[in-house]
């Protein structure tokens, strides 16, 4: 299942501009679309700043300067991977900030002398600290689908950042940019059902990040009565969702996301349902990484279900721990490993009436499909759970922050780690990244506050009595 | 006829806030809906500076800090006259820029000693010069009616600056945000018929600003089937145009704009029309001054009918000229006004064959009603309309752009001045401000640009062999 | 104000027809429009049958046939006056039923000797009962907006009746299709807002048949947050209202409807609302005239505004009384006055303390504004209002139904007659045709099958105890 | 793949009715939901009658009749197959035609001595021929989606016939209620896209009856940029196609479907196509069977392509001949078959160069997967294509149409018999039933009523000459 995005965008772009841009497109079509070669090869990253700073000094007015800027967009559209380079390191070096113009705005702050002198200079400080090309980029949102190019832009910039670090100061322009425009204020919270365009529920199938979709027989099981899609669309790109979450309608807390996806379970009655189960978020768009919404869908959602359904109690999430086999292998191999091992009290087994050492732990992973073999998994499962919370409370990166990103993003929207539940996710991505555990993140909507001051200000991360037991274990 | 504009915002804000921020909100309705004053007097002021640093702070979380921001504009618009301005002080002043930061930050580009250390540094300056109040404006967007509540909060900043200098920084941040939010690239283009809502009709009789529409069945005859209106729209503002445009279609350049409203005149067949005539533009939002939609506008119509009508040949408006009244009766009663009128060439009448000196002119435009007394006005015409394209063409402001607004306006948009017409508007308006005459800018979409570049570059007004000859008369 | 039908549908039947039919209607438009002279004398009649035929007998497939019958509709409507008479009288003639099929048919029927037989006679009889006409009638649903055009043809045929009464059987015909096309399950119930297009709420203006509505002020207040207005509906004719209602939100059932409709009232608080009046019906389509679709009105809004408002306890209307006047003033002048009083009981005044024979009643009803003047108006106050009560409970038509036809449509719907109010309506048709009284009929809902029941089976109208007392006195 | 109508359509009723209905519903909704055993044994047909004579009288008012026919309709979902057959027969047989009253009426009839006792007579015969069941199936219509209710109530009749014959009248009066209901001038023209609801997409899947849909991407396929669905919808079925047409737009005639249906092959530029290929037609509703919609379909796509794409110059289908194998078969094994050849003349293969008689045509189509061995095929070709240009042509029922069901539909519509393709569907439903061959019948606008009338009037098949050449062979 695949969707051709760069290709069709292409191909509309070309369709749609004459539709918005009309006579005065036409009247620049022939140098963009003609000129340039695919790789910007010769003389024609000169012709494209040349092009660049027209547009730039809106020579024609305005409206043309938007139209010529459009066509510069369709043209990046038509380059192959070394055009889009020279494009884009054009767009970073030739039209960053002016230096020479900061340090003049310096010093004309430095020697202002009264208050409206001061306020004009630091007027002038602001407009010389930003790079010309941000002009350019909004210019762009002139194509017909503008606003997707720019976030099909960044995700690009995302990806070249490794090899090209100098278009780091624009794929920042760019993130300011994106995220003034991707407000929350902005965006829509939409319900997606079984009765939303395929073009739209492809898209799901294709982004779906956490719990791989198998076919549109599992998408419309996952769309059932008892279910729930909502997604947030910015009101410029209505056919694409920027975010969404899988919501299951069930009674008690789900411990297993493959029971929770068997589409030959019954559908249950979601007026009956007290507890409404978040199994899986999925960010559909790159180009919008680090812009934060993924915060207020959970809450927005947990609104809308509330006002619809009166017997929802409990708001929980059944989340995967992406990191914990990668640190749990690290403990395990590290030299050393059982006087860490010893430090850390991890694996104190005789505390929990069994002996498990490291070792042993080894051992039992190292067992093909330990988890679908009792004889490993069973002794296993105490000691994982353990040292799974454990990792998920006591290991934290350098600011303070816990060493899982989940958990990050669940502890700092205000949730309570609630409960670690075994074998929860017999997938090969749930065992290969999780050992099979997955957590309830729980929201507690008069509580959120409260938790995500203690975690953001005091570094504590909330939980159960239950995973608390596991701690003390 | 009246819209009640702010009372009934906030009657949806405080109905529709529970809707979108549910139990969140509710949890911070207290305070706000509450505690304030509306004059903000006491210790109301210090208190509020606290709920706007709370927000700032994000306390809670970044969806907490958005609900109470919200709230907080609920507050405002509960506030009465005295209330909106000490508010609008609290966050000009307690929320301006941080100076000793910038000056700190200053100091830290000037010890910068590598390229890496000088982007850190010049990316601190930057955010130092960034105002928090800006982040509480954005926040501001999560009122039901956010944007439309953040424009009209810009109207009234612009209505106090006189009274209240010290609001000019806060006025200009919020600028900078609606040029961000109301880039022409979110715009919608759509027509308005008689077939739209009353509410949004009733809109447009409230914002007309040329030519007032006396009655509803005035509106119906300007949405008839050989006239055409037009107006941008911001996606979160659905119901209120920005700016409109009324279009007739007719067979030749229309020189009259009372025979074209007129009720009783029969429709004209549209796909016979040659010509469309622009004879009205309002901007409906007084907070969106200063950012410049209105050249799109005309464009974006041209193109708009170009595509719907073959016939369509010219494109032309039919204008006041606002500011030619004054500025005559400046010239005709300055002291000296003969030596002007000598020196200025103007009214070398016997080049025309008559004689006309100014004090004549000063005579006839005396008579009460002289605009119907054929003795007066037709004496008048060959003079005034000499005397008018000089006002167009010659008086210029300090920077060069031409006097009247009107002109510059079109000039500045690529538009050729065409034709004076002689009682061309018998209103009282028409009469007092623009002696009556009315002037066809002419749009030839393919000379757009170079009229533009000869205007904003070399400050060169483009006109028709009619009305150069007018000014060699 | 006017709302020009006859000659918009035209306009817009030819500008669509193409839309719809394209290529096979442009081979016929020819003849249709070019042909037909606009009274079809001379040999247009004969030309007519010869079409109507052709269509009849779906020469060239029945895809020819509706693309023809829709071109036959648009010569109808570019036909005059003479031309329509002329038009219709063929169909009602020309393609009535056949009766000697009919009575062979009938021998066939009596002939049959068999089970089955019967069945297939049966069939046939039905079959010839059934006018050629109707399957023309049917085919002019090809027009553009075909089903508007049986409706307004329907109207023509009934305000033709009187003076061609051999249209009867067509316009009966038309009856039966419309019932079936017009069945209460195709329609939708829907609310008009201020938000509704200018188009439809002209039409709402156009077509009030009881409380005139003055202006579009006066329209916008009939249409504020305490009051509401629904209409149903057909999904072929989305832009005209079928039948439509008006509904104040009141505490407390109203007594006047100058007071209710009054602009200056402040405007209440709809959730505070106990009461739901329905002061106004209005069949929109005189074609629809006989199909009952008033009475599934009222109810399904009492649902919707149950659903909606939850402080709604009683639905109640504000209605006129049309034929009260002219029945009291045959009382009053007919010979014998006074001892037909005495016979009915009329006039019992002593009972009520007061002396007003029908002399007395006649004397002040005849001074000019009475209404407006206590002197006169009290005195009648005690005898009308009684006068009026045995008018809508004791006056039958020969069937039994209340000769009051607003009364007839309330109590066969099961209202209950509850209160009568004087001087209600000061309008001039208050006044004139139900001396300034309205009555208040009390929608309960589970009581309304007992009422209606009483009323259509036993001829009962069941009243409060008010209006008992009325009675007795 | 399979769609849940019944069930779904069950719930959603349920869930509905209070909707539509409200208060009134639930007064009602006891005995419905309640009362009825499922298969309607005991007591419950005669509670049933009652039930029904109560809807038919009215009590309690229409409104009220029409709530209680929606709860028997609800009733009626909830039985099972048993009880379905039995409330059908008390529709059929207890609410039938009263024979006697029709007897009365005749008598009426022939004792009228006037003319408009004559009339009269004839409306009382006529609505004596009525069955009071007619007003029971259309109160019905209140169901939440009564039309869907009263088509698949049809489709069940339909398939109780043969088991049941005295539902025949039933189902009769059903099929004119449905007539008059889905006029052609009701339904709507929709093109369905890649961008329609999947719930919409998954009934194309399911009701496709000519060449099976495989997959989503099957389908997706058929959506592409070359490719057009196109269906009819009814206002009050929103959700369900009633007939839908695939059409490929392609340069040339295409000769074979599995070529079409590729998923490989490259997208064609639509622009550029020549002519539209019909190459599927699926009737979606049984319940409308015999109601003729396809013939519009069409020729409304026909108009709709030529007003979009002005390079198509052919519309063709692409059919199968359903009847040709089986009645090969029946030539082929007839007894002495080898002289009807004779006397037809069929199998002249001495003309064509080659000698092969029926019996040679037996053995080379009993061999296995004949159709992909050239030994077999090339020798058939010549054969099969005239023996199948003959039954075409020749072969016709009583009433003198064509025998293949396909084939008349198209000649009846105005088609021309155009070409006949050879090994044109290799799928198995191809082989069994069309022995492979596909025929291309093309429509011409302006000869379409020519070819019908030449069709249905004199019988005569209008053909190609290449189709001539092989009947002459």
């Amino acid at each position: 299942m695949t969707v051709h995005k760069k290709s069709s965008l292409l191909d509309r772009a070309f369709r749609n501009l004459r539709g918005v841009w009309g006579k005065i497109a036409r009247t620049y079509e022939d140098f963009s679309e003609v000129d340039l070669s695919p790789d910007l090869s010769g003389g024609d990253r000169a012709r494209l700043i040349g092009q660049m700073r027209a547009c730039l000094e809106a020579r024609g007015g305005e409206v043309s300067a938007r139209s010529r800027a459009a066509a510069l967009g369709q043209a990046y559209l038509a380059l192959n991977d070394t055009g889009h380079k020279v494009f884009l390191c054009v767009l970073a070096e030739e039209f960053d900030v002016d230096h020479t113009r900061v340090d003049r705005a310096v010093a004309g702050l430095q020697e202002a002398a009264s208050k409206s002198e001061r306020e004009l200079a630091e007027t002038e400080l602001k407009s010389a600290l930003q790079a010309p090309r941000v002009t350019l980029l909004t210019q762009f949102n002139a194509l017909p689908e503008g606003v997707k190019f720019l976030v099909d832009l960044r995700a690009e910039l995302i990806s070249l950042l490794g090899d090209v670090p100098e278009l780091k100061g624009l794929e920042s322009d760019l993130k300011t940019l994106l995220t003034s425009w991707f407000d929350v204020g902005f965006l829509d919270l939409r319900q997606i059902t079984w009765n939303a365009p395929a073009q739209l529920l492809e898209k799901l199938i294709a982004y779906e990040a956490v719990h791989e979709i198998q076919s549109w027989d599992d998408l419309k099981n996952r769309l059932a009565s008892d279910r729930r899609c909502f997604a947030f669309f910015h009101p410029r790109m209505p056919d694409e969702p920027l975010i969404f979450v899988w919501v299951a309608l069930v009674r008690g807390m789900a411990d297993n996301v493959q029971v929770l996806l068997d589409a030959r379970a019954p559908q249950e009655d979601a007026e009956a349902a007290d507890t409404a189960v978040f199994y899986s978020i999925s960010n559909a768009q790159t180009g919008l990484r680090g812009i934060p919404i993924g915060s207020f869908l959970i809450k927005r959602v947990v609104d809308r279900l509330t006002g619809e359904l009166n017997g929802l109690k409990t708001f929980a999430t059944l989340s995967p721990v992406p990191g914990f086999r990668a640190w749990l292998d690290k403990i395990l191999t590290e030299e050393g490993a059982e006087q860490i091992d010893a430090e850390k009290g991890v694996g104190r087994s005789k505390a929990a009436g069994v002996d498990y050492p490291l070792a042993a732990i080894r051992r039992l992973l190292a067992r093909p499909n330990w988890f679908e073999d009792d004889k490993a998994s069973d002794p296993l499962r105490g000691p994982l759970l353990r040292l799974c919370a454990r990792y998920l409370i006591e290991e934290r990166r350098a600011q303070g922050t816990t060493l899982d990103s989940v958990a990050h993003f669940h502890l700092r929207n205000g949730a309570r780690l609630e409960r670690l539940n075994w074998l929860a996710d017999r997938s090969e991505r749930g065992i290969t990244q999780s050992a099979g555990i997955m957590i309830n993140y729980v929201y507690e909507l008069d509580k959120i506050d409260a938790f995500h001051e203690a975690y953001t200000g005091r570094g504590e991360v909330t939980t159960s009595r239950e995973v608390d037991n596991l701690l003390k274990a």
